[in-house]
Formats: C-alpha cells, sequence, structure tokens
C-alpha cells in the first residue's frame, strides 16, 4: 500500500468540490498553486469556459485528470434517444480532448429523471435494460476513439433519480456483459460515499482486479446526513473506513489517484485555498 | 394475488404513521372506528399508556397485531451489553403480551449509535458480527417464548446509525445461518421504502420463501426526498412498484397484513382522521 502521508503527489481533486468558489480556470490555477497535480473536472464547468481553454490551462500546468464527469443518464423516453445518444458521445470527445483516463458514467435513474421530457415510469427494471443497452452501444463509440468507460454505481438513495445501478455487484455484472474479455474499456468508479456500507465491498472489489478499478472517490458519510444530494463530509469527519477500502484497491494493483469529490453546502461555503488546505492535510493523515 | 381494491381487511396501521396526532389508545380507537383491524404498535408508545392499558384497549376492539417495533440496535460497547441483552428480552416479552406474530428488529448500526455510550467505532464488519451474535442469543430466548423474530432489512441510509443489515440478501444469510431448517422463528420483515431499489427484491423474495416472510411494509419513496428519517411518502406518491412486489410476497404464500408504516413530518401534520382515510384509499387503490 502507498504510503500517503508524506506528500500528496496522488491526490486529484474533482472540481465539483469547490464548484460555487471559482470558475474551472480559477480551480486550476488554484490546485497547481498548492501543488496539487491532478484533477477531474464536470462537464459544465468545461462548458463554462470552453472547451479549448480548458485544455490549453490543464497542458499549461502539466495537470493530470483522473477521470471526467460524466456522461451517462440512459433511460429515455422515444424522443429523446437521439440526444441521449449524441450527448453521450460528445461527453466522449471532450473526455478524450482533456486526455483523461475515463469517462464516469453516472447511469441514469428513471426515465422522467433521467432525462426530462420522457414518460414517468416506475419500472425500475426497465430502466436497468436501458442501461445496459446505452452503455452497449456507447461503449462501440467509446473502444474507437479510445476512451475507457466507468460506470459509478451510485447509493441506492440515488436509484430514482439519478443511478439504478447501486452497486458494485450490479456494475460488474453489466461489465461481465458487456466487456467479457476484461480489455479495460469498460470498469468502474469505486466512489466510497456511494459503496461504503455494502457487506460486498471488499469482495467485488477483488472480484474487478485491476483491469476494471478505473478510478477511487473519497469523502466521507455523516451521521446524522442533513441532505440526500449536498451533505457530504470532509475525509475524517465520518464513519466511513477509507483506508480498508484504499488497501483492498491497492491489493488489485490500482495505483491511479484518490479523487476527492465533496458535495456539501458547508465545504462550498469556505473560501477554495481553506478546502484544497484540508483536503491535502485528510489526505496525508486519513485516506 | 388477492383483491384489496373493494375493502381493507388486510391494512394494518403502524402507529408511528400517526404518532404526534394521537397516543395509542386514541390511534387504536381511530383506527377501529375506521374499520381497520390491525395495527403494529412502537415500544415507546406501548411504554407512554402502560402495557396492561395496551393490551386491554387491544382486546377491547378484537384487533390483530402485524408485530411489535421493535428489538434490536444490537452492537454495543462491553458496557451495554447486559443492558441491550435485557432489553431486547423485554421487547420479546411485550410482544408475546401483545400476542404480536413477530417481533421486528432494527439491528442497529455503529455501537456509538445502536447503543449510546459505547466506544466510537468505524468498523461495520465488526458490527455486523455482534448483529449475528445478538440475533442468535435472542433467538434462543424467543423460541422459548414462541414469538417469531423477523430481521427487517433497513435502506443502506441507515447502515451507520440504524441498521448495518440492508438488504434481502444479508437478512436471508443470516436467516440461514441461525435458522437452517427455516421453522419460523427467524424471518424477515420486507418494508418496500428499504428494499424497494434492489435489483435482486424479486429474487430474494423467492428464496425467502412463506416460513421466512413475516411482515409486508409499504409507503413510497418520494423524489426529491427532504429528510433521509422523516419524508417517507404515502403510497402512489412516489416511485415504488409496490403492487409488484406484493404479487412476489403473495406468490410465495404470505397471507399476512400490508402494513402501512409513514415516517413524514408532512404527514404528520394532518388530522388523523385524514391520514387513516388516505391510507385505506391508497391501500385499495394502489397496494
Amino acid at each position: 500500500m502507498r504510503d500517503f502521508t508524506k506528500d500528496h503527489r496522488w491526490l486529484s481533486m474533482n472540481t465539483a468540490t469547490v464548484r460555487k468558489q471559482g470558475d474551472l480556470l480559477e480551480i486550476i490555477d488554484a490546485c497547481a498553486r498548492h501543488g496539487i497535480g491532478a484533477i477531474s473536472p464536470w462537464r459544465d464547468q468545461v462548458a463554462h469556459v470552453g472547451l479549448e481553454a480548458a485544455v490549453r490551462t490543464v497542458k499549461a500546468h502539466g495537470m493530470k485528470l483522473s477521470g471526467y464527469c460524466r456522461g451517462g443518464m440512459f433511460p429515455h423516453g422515444a424522443d429523446q434517444a437521439q440526444a441521449m445518444r449524441d450527448d453521450n458521445r460528445r461527453a466522449v470527445d471532450e473526455a478524450k480532448a482533456l486526455d483523461a483516463p475515463c469517462l464516469v458514467l453516472v447511469v441514469g435513474g428513471l426515465p422522467q429523471y433521467s432525462r426530462p421530457g420522457s414518460p414517468a415510469s416506475r419500472d425500475l427494471g426497465a430502466a436497468r435494460t436501458q442501461v445496459v443497452d446505452g452503455i452497449a452501444e456507447l461503449l462501440d463509440y467509446a473502444r474507437k476513439v479510445g476512451m475507457p468507460l466507468a460506470i459509478e454505481p451510485l447509493h441506492p438513495m440515488y436509484a430514482a433519480d439519478r443511478a439504478c445501478v447501486n452497486t458494485m455487484r450490479h456494475a460488474l455484472d453489466i461489465c461481465d456483459a458487456l466487456d467479457p474479455g476484461k480489455t479495460g474499456a469498460l470498469g468502474v468508479a469505486v466512489d466510497m460515499y456511494h459503496v461504503w456500507w455494502d457487506p460486498e465491498l471488499l469482495a467485488q472489489i477483488k472480484r474487478a482486479g485491476k483491469s476494471r478499478l478505473h478510478a477511487f472517490h473519497v469523502c466521507d458519510w455523516l451521521v446524522p446526513t442533513n441532505h440526500l444530494l449536498e451533505d457530504r463530509g470532509m475525509m475524517g469527519d465520518g464513519v466511513i473506513d477509507i483506508r480498508a477500502a484504499r488497501a483492498a484497491v491497492e491489493a488489485q494493483g490500482f495505483d491511479g489517484f484518490s479523487e476527492v469529490e465533496i458535495f456539501s453546502q458547508n465545504w462550498w461555503a469556505q473560501p477554495m485555498d481553506t478546502v484544497l488546505e484540508t483536503c491535502i492535510e485528510r489526505h496525508k493523515s486519513v485516506v
């Protein structure tokens, strides 16, 4: 297991963590100033400053990416099919332009939430079928472009509106079905916030193996949690045994970044430098 | 599958649904007035009016129980061991006095939340071991008394503080380990709020079979959900396909009550009669 206590060379900042404090170019500047060598940006943040400016600034700082957020939201009504397909292909192209190691997929929940305007449904099974079909189709395109896809299982509390793939087991079943050869074209993003509770977590990390462990995201689960979406905790402030999980992914050979992704009204209200400094400190002491 | 559209003979009210509108005796009176023939009371509600008065009022109305809430909260520090054991045995005794068909077990999360005063821990695996040990010990007692135990898998968002058994699969693994003969002494309470998202739900209901399906609880999952604990929805107001799940439990031979359990600041603010009338209407039209 790598020693994180002495420096933060393996720290990556998911740029949503400080999205309220500045635009993407300002976030990249701040990360560089703090010696942070990697980021994982969101599409809306890239769009806001323009893809070319984002690529230029990333390159100018020698910044690496640990992922690109995000493709997905596959369940859809018939009228949304073409837009869903085009949108996801653009996400792959943007990830490639930014030289991301993978495009993270938040697969979507019921169609009315994944692609607004779609007919309302309570059929989660049908949504899951559309997810598998959607990934299969996007995977063909992503293979040609050379962009690995990473399915991110989301916490079950997001099953209706954000992602109906909620466990590592389910995500890996999809990987087995669509990429049985374990080529690396399809894998998972292991975000501790979503999977920490799962009694099968360590077994499924082992099942995934290095070829399917595309990303490792950290934050913490607070007790109490006061908001379903925007009350994630800083590493060390909650109940997740992050180090045990990092040991498990590294035992499989994972040697990528530890990406901090915190959606939090509390941390969004802090100065950017405070958040980055705290992330660095906790990366060393807790992750 | 039973026809619920014509009457509400199979409706049970979990008394927490109207806990802010009256005490247990008032709730029983109101249920009887609305032709509701079963309840599932909580221990604190029973304690508030006294066990004898509760038993007397239940009998006077010919009211049945669909369960008794609740035993559990097994993870504990050494100083809390005896209190945990005594507390759970008292819960079994109360359930017996009230002639409940089962004692529902909310198994507890990390020890500092399950039994306050216990040392803080992030070791969910150790908590799960304490849960299995605690159920095993209580089961010996419950068998002697003749009170079936029902493990209720809780939504993963409660893994830290309320229950570290979060899937039907996990609950049934425990049943297999502790009651391999499927005697009926140990089973599960299937609460749709907690398990609706699980892609294995229908398969695990089949695995459970009649001998382990001790209770069936309904409400709905709202989008958005604004509070982790107190924003459950009335059946029909959310995204859960309740009828598909009822079909699955009845296909296994389950012929018990459909118990409405809604923790909701919204419904607690309504008059008791309004809540009961709405439950009856939705029981017929949605469940």
